[in-house]
This record gives structure tokens, C-alpha cells and sequence, in this order.
């Protein structure tokens, strides 16, 4: 999201911007294209297409399907595809109930997925890291079996994330600060080989609703519920960070200033209202907000109609209105996405949230803002930190090039 | 802020890239600079520098100095400087109190400005369109019996602006909804000649705090206060627009959701507690909100150590930090800059406002907001207008060279 300086364009980056764009062109076309069809789109010769081209396939980025006929009378042309069977981007999760982990091949497939319940609640972070490390080498493993060469590795954790140091500051629920994610994953011979990233579930989940809904509007506010409660903005199909990465920390919007204390220090957060704690003890439900199955219990309740939990459920709806129409206030996007725990109790929580939003957002008379829950499940996070890595090897692929000579 | 697509990239556009590359290098450098050392800063060979020279100079947008001798025993070299004498901007404000003009030439210098104190609450759209229109032709009139050739208008107006329509949504202080302020003023035939965009006075304002601050970090939340209240979020030097231009709200984030009911439909917005007219009220100062002197009534009242005048301010001053802690905890921007009405009151508001923003930014603990008052004054949104104008020049002068060879 930073302003691009200019730099001085010469023919090797002409060569990279070119070499990007007819990988977009491949990767977006609804089936196989010809080289001819490429230079066609693009405007570019076909004889500097087809080197392109040749330099994407030897990479492990294009394959080549066998020839077909362009017309019935043309010369048979070689379709040309997302080479989804070379390289993989590799995604783990470390979250408060469990670790996960899952590997995304450059046509978009899964290949690997594994997630392993383990409360994560004040573990000491070196033997969380371990154990992470462990899953992300295991995956490694797993998936070099099938061919796949893994490009690189991107690590969502549950909190305020320093993400160009790969620090995690301040992760409310595990009960750490300042913990070293990069340093301490990269004490693993198999992750110190492979370029890492850290940053939030909820930048991560944002994505891989980008991931997972191809026609996805390019612009929304993800807002991922749990025990803590973040969003992901994403305009122009980017993730927006912010100067340090600390963008999304919705959780901690006031709601009403002088409302309950919140464990960050202010008062009237929106966690007070709409996270699984303060819902679990508006409810009334015997079930702890750390439970695996706290989602499902709230939900139950509901579909029961346990009017405590109905009621709790509005509050939660009315509180994330609130702050939800203040982001769009100051963000103008269209539509907030409905993530982690809210996505399976939307049906109680959007209408108030939309309510809400209707009445509050400036601009609604003019565009309405759109709620709804997101489709990419609980495996949104781990989805979308695989899907990173290889959406940053689709954007810049003369980068994943230069790494592979050296 | 949107997403570049990537586009072929071609001698043409290779060629503009080197334009901007060589007039930036030209606007940074903090003296007069040869082709030679344009050349060895950005890696161009000496003859490519020279002829993208000659076309920058040819069409007004640089200027050679006297040659002067580069070494005791070398050649004497030109100096280049961006040229001052040949192009400007043109930025006019609508605001309910007063209509300005102002123009700025390409190398920063004010080269005009007038400023009509004229009530325009109620007033009919298409008379105060006149009135702006006539005060801009003037303006152009002006400036060109000095040489200099308006390349662009920007209108900065006090509302909701759907800006790639120009139309002006709904402007409470104005009382007017649905005004085409584009079509209004290209009746004119001096503004039907060039390119007219139209923007809030907030967005223009963060503008014209870039440009009278030359060393402004380039991330900050511009608030500007009056009767209304709206912010310019700015990130990586650049305006953040949003998806359709309804971004920096923030008058109408909620602080308190039971609160004061608001002329926006909504209750407990912002504006309710931290706009001029919450201001007056709570002060019981006998001074309408909209006279031109209020501010500095509030001021002299609270310097003469008011007591209600005190508390309305530090009211104010919460209010602003609530909602702008939670713009800060969503977008991670280091600075909160205070503009409009709030620059002359930010002895008695930034205090309060600074211990919200400590308390309620999640990250501040690692890295603390700075909250200070804006430097560029009254004038800020004009002055930004006149500059956007210039600054769109600078960043693809071959825009600039296609409209001048039609």
C-alpha cells in the first residue's frame, strides 16, 4: 500500500513487468490460451510472448497442455495452463484451540491440510514454536513426495503483529508479548531455507476469502470473531497493513466509552461486547469461551430459543454495527465480511449488524453496504496465509526466478 | 489506492516512466542539477537524460539556469530546475462561510489568492456555482497575464463528494443533496477548457499539509474541524479515497451510541460532541456557530480561563480522541494532525484528545501517536486543490505532454 517511487525502467524490468503480465493473462483466462492468443490480449510481439512463455515453463510456473487444434485448418497450438504441480506456498496457523498448516499449489488446489487441537493458552512459546515448526516441516515433507517444491511460508498468529520483523507484540489470548515468531520458527533447518511471513489470523482469513470466492469484490472489511476479535481491509484486492502491520485491531474500537474495562487497558471495546467471552456470559450458557465447541453451544441455544442468547447475539450485532459502521465511515467499502465465529452465528448477529450500519454510515443512502458471512470457513486463516505465498510468485514472478538461479 | 494491473509495458510507456523518473529527480534535488548528475542519480545513460531533458523543458515543465562551471577545469553545465514561470494549478474552495481561490505554480510557489467571505448556507447551487465559477475565471485571467497557463481546477467542497461523478452528495452546512458541482461549473467556458475535479475541503486539506510542510511524514489522519467535522486519511503521501471517494467520515463515527441525536440520521456521531455547534452550545459563549469569528470567541473565552468554555473544549478533545483512536487502531497511521477549527483550539482539545489516543490505540504501548496541530492554516484545502493539480503533473508529466499537443 506504500506509494511506488518511480525507479528507473530499463529493459530488465520492462522484461519483469511483461513477464508478470503474461503470467496474469494465462492465470485469468477461463481455459487453456495459445501464445498466439497471449500476444493477441497483450499487445506484445509473439516472438517475445513465446520467450516469456518458455522462461515461465522451464520455472515451474506455465504448463503446456498437448497441442489442440486452434481452427480446423490452423496448425495445432499448445494450451497453455497454471503449472499447479511444481510449487507449493505453505500456510500455518498458530491459534489459541489449535495449530494448523496447509499447502496451496500456483493452480489454487489444496494439497495438504493438517490441523492439530492443542490449547495454546500460556504455553511457553519456544515449545509452541516447536511444535509449529514440526507441522510446517511435516507439510514440507509431505508434499516434496508429491513434487511440489515448497516457495515459501506464511505464519498467521493471533495478534498484534510487527510484520516486517515477523514479532509477534501482543497476543491477548495465548498470554505473550514480544515473542520472536521469525527467529524462533527459523531454528528449524527446513523453515530457515524457505522465505517466512508473519502476520495476523485475521489479515491472513481476509485473503482467503479473496482465495476461496474467485468472484470476490475486491474491497471489503473482514471482521473475524473469537475470543479476541480482528479485521482484515482489503481494497484492491491488497491487504491493507498500515505504516507497521497494526491496521485491523477492531477488537479494541470503543463502543461505548464508558463501557465495561477491557484486558487492553481502555474501556467499552468491542471485545467487551462482541467477543465469544462477553457473549458466554451475556448468554448465560455453561460452557467455557475457550471450549472448542463454544460456537456450536451459542448457536444451539439460539436455534433453541434461549432468549438470553438471542439477546446476547443482538448485542454482539448492535456493538459490531457500531464499529463496523465507523470503519466504513472513515473507509467507504462496500461490504463487511463475517468471519471466525460470526460466520456461523450470522443469522443472529448480521441483522443488527446491518441495522446498524444502515443507520449510521453516512454514504449507506447513497450505496448500501453489504453484510454477509464469509464462505471460507474456519480454515480461512491457514487458506489464505498458503494462498499469500503464492499470489506474491503470481505478482512478481521475476522474483521467484531470481531466487531460483541463486 | 487501487491495485495496478499490470500492462504491457512498451517503448512508450518505458519512455514516460524516465520522464517522471527525471522530473522527480529534478524536483527532489535541493539545487540546480546537470543532465549529468540527473544521469548518474538514476542509472539513465547521459543521451537518454538529455533528450527527456529537452522535452521537459520544451513543454514548461523545467527550466535551465545560467551554465554554470561544474568543476574548476570541466565544462560549464546547465542547471535544471522544475519551472515555475510557465504552468500552475488552480484550486477553488466552497465552504459555507466564504468561496476562495488560489493558484500555485509548478514549483510550489502562491501565485494568487482571494478569498470571498460570503454566507452560503441555503444558498441556490447554481448562483454560488456562478459566483465560484467567476472567481475561478478571474483566477485564470490573473495568473495568465503573468505567463502562466492553468493546466487544472480542483474544487474542494464541504461535503460528501461522489468524486469520480463530481457531484456533491449532501453538504449539511449547505443544506444542498445531489448538486452536479462538475456540470455547474463547466457552464463556464474558461472551466469547460480544462480538466475540473471535484473533492472534500478535508481530502484537499490533508493535501495542502503535505505541500506546506515539505518534511510531513507521509502516513497521517488529518481531522478538520467547524460545523462539521471530516477527515483526509493519507497513507504513502497519497489521499486514501476509498472505493467511490466516501472515505474520512469520521464526524459521523459513532463516540457515544446513545448519545445526541445528529442531523445525519444517526446518534451520538462525532460532530455531536467535538463540531462547533456542540462547542458553542456547551460554552453557553453568546456566539453563533456559523459567525465567521467564532473560533476565535472560543479561544479568547477559554484563554480568559472560561470554566465551561474550558470543559466544552476538553469534551471535544475526548470525543476526537475516541474516534480517533479508533481510525488509528484500524489503519495504523502514526500521526493525528488537527486542521480547520481545531488548529487554533488545539491548546485546549489535543491534550485530552492525546490521553484517549495513548489509552485506547492498541499499539501504542510500541510505538506512540503524535497528535499536533496543522501547520498549513486556513487555507490548507485551497492550497492542496491548487497543488493537487501540479502534483498530478509531476507524477506523469506525459499526460501533461499528450493534452498540450492536442
Amino acid at each position: 500500500m506504500r506509494a511506488l517511487e518511480p525507479r528507473p525502467a530499463r529493459q530488465d524490468s520492462l522484461r519483469e513487468r511483461n513477464l508478470a503480465l503474461v503470467l496474469k493473462q494465462i492465470a485469468d483466462a477461463p481455459e487453456p490460451v495459445s501464445r498466439a492468443e497471449v500476444a493477441a490480449t497483450t499487445g506484445l510481439t509473439k516472438a517475445t510472448v513465446s520467450a516469456l512463455v518458455d522462461t515461465l515453463v522451464s520455472s515451474g510456473l506455465v504448463g503446456e497442455l498437448e497441442p489442440r487444434l486452434a481452427k480446423p485448418t490452423g496448425r495445432p497450438a499448445t494450451g497453455l495452463v497454471i503449472d499447479g504441480t511444481r510449487i507449493g506456498g505453505l500456510g500455518v496457523e498458530l491459534n489459541a484451540g489449535y495449530l494448523a498448516a496447509c499447502v496451496v499449489d500456483l493452480a489454487g488446489a489444496v494439497r495438504h491440510r493438517e490441523v492439530v487441537r492443542d490449547d495454546q493458552r500460556g504455553q511457553d512459546p519456544e515449545r509452541t514454536s516447536a511444535v509449529l515448526a514440526a507441522l510446517a516441516a511435516h507439510a514440507i515433507a509431505v508434499v516434496a513426495a508429491d513434487g511440489l517444491v515448497t516457495a515459501g511460508v506464511a505464519v498467521a498468529v493471533p495478534g498484534l503483529v510487527d510484520w516486517p520483523a515477523g514479532v509477534l507484540r501482543f497476543a491477548p489470548d495465548l498470554g505473550w508479548r514480544d515473542v520472536d515468531i521469525l527467529g524462533l520458527l527459523s531454528r528449524t533447518a527446513e523453515l530457515s531455507r524457505v522465505p517466512v511471513t508473519v502476520d495476523s489470523e485475521a489479515n491472513f482469513a481476509a485473503l482467503g476469502e479473496l482465495h476461496s470466492v474467485a468472484a470476490a469484490p475486491g474491497d471489503f472489511l473482514y471482521v473475524r470473531g473469537g475470543t479476541e476479535v480482528r479485521a482484515g481491509i482489503v481494497v484492491g484486492r491488497e491487504l491493507f497493513h498500515g505504516m507497521r502491520g497494526w491496521s485491523g485491531e477492531i477488537g479494541h474500537v470503543t463502543v461505548d466509552p464508558d463501557g465495561p474495562a477491557c484486558r487492553c487497558g481502555a474501556w467499552g471495546c468491542l471485545e467487551r461486547f462482541a467477543g465469544l467471552e462477553a457473549i458466554v456470559r451475556a448468554s448465560g450458557l455453561p460452557v467455557a469461551a475457550t471450549d472448542p465447541a463454544v460456537v456450536d453451544r451459542i448457536a444451539e441455544a439460539a436455534s433453541a430459543g434461549d432468549a438470553r442468547t438471542d439477546q446476547a447475539l443482538r448485542t454482539a450485532g448492535r456493538a459490531l454495527g457500531i464499529a463496523g459502521a465507523g470503519a466504513i465511515n472513515l473507509l467507504d467499502l462496500p461490504e463487511i465480511v463475517l468471519g471466525g465465529s460470526y460466520a456461523p452465528l450470522a443469522a443472529w448477529t448480521a441483522p443488527e449488524l446491518q441495522r446498524e450500519v444502515d443507520r449510521r454510515v453516512l454514504s449507506a443512502a447513497w450505496s448500501p453496504v453489504t453484510v454477509r458471512p464469509g464462505t471460507a470457513g474456519t480454515d480461512a486463516a491457514v487458506l489464505g496465509a498458503a494462498g499469500s505465498v503464492t499470489r506474491a510468485i503470481m505478482r512478481d514472478p521475476a522474483d521467484w526466478l531470481r531466487r531460483e538461479v541463486r
